[in-house]
């Protein structure tokens, strides 16, 4: 791709191109960061980049870049040096667009692989692709342009909407909704029965669990994360939640919409997530707790009760995230304050 | 169902029916919880239910309901409304009873798949069902009405009992061994190798893991849950413990019976777990460490050192329950601390 | 193996043959614990056992030890008993070779199953056994006397080298690199796409993930981990490091030679981990932090900044380990500590 025509592509696009330099209108064949990008290869810099990184311009190899608007201090460098960049309010999206016409997804073979294995009463849409050694279960649906990975077991009776892409050996399980553009990832599984036992004189009695897992459309769920289905009722992960690998999300969870949760979170039973949340990596959230919209949680925190709207969080429990720094700071100091209290003891003694 | 039905199945169960009123004798056609049921759904109310729970009463739209008895409250709200219903000693055990009412498990079909592969010298008892794509090693014995699913590895030499259920794509390793009755999740690892390896001047060497996973009978493991086997000897699970996803047990640890594992646990090598421990969510078990019977932990509990019996316990390091959510409410006083401390200091120092 | 075969093979090997004692030259068949080994089996006691772990010598069955060179209480206990023994320098490797001897590992048949899909263009060296229901993309290599296990998938244009051994139901996506000798235990995923979105105001806008994941040599990867792949470049993990069970590795990591990962540890985008850094289990570390060579953390720390090598580290946020314990030894002293603050200041209102 010529870089003129990149230009073209960006300005069709969300990332607001506020200005541009063609000087070499360099062929750009691919993509890299700053520090390890080559010739015919575009980088970015993100706004409110550190010091350390804007430097990295001065030695970059890459023949072109992707740079934010409104940064006299990162204009001053490319300026003395010979790159075509571009100008942009936000050029991590920029990069992301870049990255979508520079390596535009590789289609599937359409068809059912000849090894797969189709349930009675199976509907499958136009244009979907079942790999190899895929079971799928009676009256099950798949939609329109729907990629199966090879190895996926999918239950009965699975609702899987339009333009779903499911990675290799993952498990969807009987009774389990998809909407339209999720993404499912290796070996991860939707719909398994969720952890319930009553304590019984004889031992575990089991709770049955025979809800349903929902995930709305552009969910993403990672690699070996788990999403249970519940006693009854649904668990419901909200529309363009995206979900990183190995975590966990238990029986009767409902999320909003467009959050994000970073690996090795766990949601126990029940939890109400908010519309925009965002939880960082082992984060923790209790059972039938409520998470407000676009409630902020850093990693490792432990969300024992309820969460009002907005709220950035830290610790265990979780706490306002500024008191928790204040607090960690003046963890460190305990074997002094409490040295302290001492000496003011026997002072106080005399 | 009718509701004078699931009165006789219930009083033939565990969950101690005190009384009963039937009016309206409605048909049972499925179960939900109190906001969401409907006409000819049943719903309850568990022992102990906070307040706003119970007022959901007043407004639910379900036929019928199972209530805790001796609960004064309750029981005038309901008398003032036209639902059936029967008073439980134990309400929550005669929902789980009423959900295997509404919902008998779906018997698989018998047979093995044409797509499965089946080692040499394996014993298949009668009844049993083996999926699509699953794979079968040599000299493994499968007991008599054990479901495994589509996708499914079993390694040689492996002793499954039966009637247990095997999910969708879970492997068990060679020489793994499993009771009867138990339920494998879909993605969970059984025996594999455990993680040893001992520092030499050339790098780690190996410490090849010979032993195996021993899991008795009525054990449970979650989705995507791993139970290492060890060097030499044997990991044992105890009968009746149950494991939720994502939790791992390491090389070479034994539980005891009936133990309760939420989801991300993890147990290192070697540990002791007694009767009825209950891990919360993400508890971490530091390696040879022993946890007394009937030991509870919070969620996110680190036990570093031995636990005896029957404590609570939070925190990491781990310390008694009560002493910890002291400790916690004090944490976030310690800038309040810090503060008092410099100026009571000052003060003596005048 | 008789006594006397092992005591020759020994000596060929790492763990530094000091003495032994040959009476009645038994036969060894199989190796277990000190408290469990029966006659014909061989068990060992580490260096700096502790005490009660010497004891089980004076009641042990075993027909043969491995114990450390230069521990007179050891000395005089076995030399009243009739054990033949060997002193090492290193009994913990002797134990370890000696398994290696004692339990030869299996020779997969060679040869790809009949069940499986072999892609186009895949070259496969000699020597390899590719299981059931494996899957092979097109363009992939496959290196001499590798073993693939059941249900195995590997997506297109992998390069695996010689005598890896990948375990059932695994998954390797696309471009992923292996070296020699990797192990890639059941369930694991290499090169899975790593976790960037970009908040747009129409929601989450996907960073593509066109980068790859390199295994170097001898790298071991857990049951269950996954490994993601980056935006741009590599995620590459160093040789010889080794990886416990449901492990997270974010997209962009890079580790050095040697380190060691413990169950349920996290590492973040970006993250660089120096040469043999031990992270013990639960461990998180931060986006783009870099952690020093020879760093120790102990379970349960959390990494959000750099630290330099050679740092012995807990906490969250991390901190010296010996400042950790006391602190946290002081943590429980909270409630004391606020108290006697109270009755300092009303002292001092006075």
């Amino acid at each position: 791709m010529q870089f003129t025509e990149l230009v073209e592509n960006l300005k069709r696009g969300q990332s607001g191109v506020v200005d541009f330099k063609i000087e070499k209108n360099p062929v750009i064949l691919s993509a890299a960061s700053l520090d390890k990008a080559n010739e015919n290869e575009i980088s970015f810099l993100d706004k409110n980049s550190p010091l350390n990184l804007k430097n990295l311009l001065k030695t970059s190899q890459a023949s072109a870049l992707l740079l934010p608007a409104n940064d006299a201090f990162i204009i001053e460098i490319v300026n003395q040096l010979s790159f075509d960049w571009i100008l942009l309010k936000e050029p991590k999206i920029a990069f992301a667009e870049t990255l979508d016409f520079l390596y535009p997804s590789e289609r599937e073979r359409e068809g059912i692989h000849k090894s797969a294995v189709i349930g009675e009463n199976v509907k499958i849409g136009p244009g979907v692709s079942i790999g190899a050694n895929v079971y799928i279960g009676d009256d099950t649906e798949i939609g329109a342009e729907t990629i199966i990975h090879a190895g996926v077991v999918v239950y009965k009776k699975v609702k899987i909407g339009a333009k779903n892409l499911i990675h290799a050996n993952s498990v969807i399980h009987s009774g389990s909704s998809l909407g339209d553009e999720c993404v499912i990832n290796s070996n991860a599984v939707i719909g398994g029965e969720g952890f319930g036992f009553v304590p019984t004189s004889n031992g575990w009695k089991k709770m049955p669990q025979v809800g349903i897992v929902i995930l709305k459309s552009k969910v993403e769920v990672g690699s070996g994360s788990t999403i249970d289905r519940p006693s009854v009722g649904e668990t419901i992960i909200g529309e363009d939640t995206k979900i990183d690998n190995l975590v966990q999300i238990g029986h009767g969870v409902t999320t909003g919409r467009g959050c994000a949760m970073a690996a090795q979170v766990g949601i126990a039973g029940g939890a109400e997530i908010g519309d925009g949340v965002i939880l960082a990596g082992q984060v923790g959230v209790s059972n039938k707790v409520r998470v407000g919209d676009r409630v902020i949680a850093s990693s490792k925190t432990g969300i024992v009760s309820n969460i009002e709207a907005g709220k950035v969080i830290s610790g265990f429990p979780a706490i306002p995230n500024k008191l928790w720094l204040r607090c960690s700071a003046n963890f460190k100091k305990l074997p002094e304050i409490a040295k302290a209290i001492r000496q003011l003891d026997r002072k106080n003694a005399r």
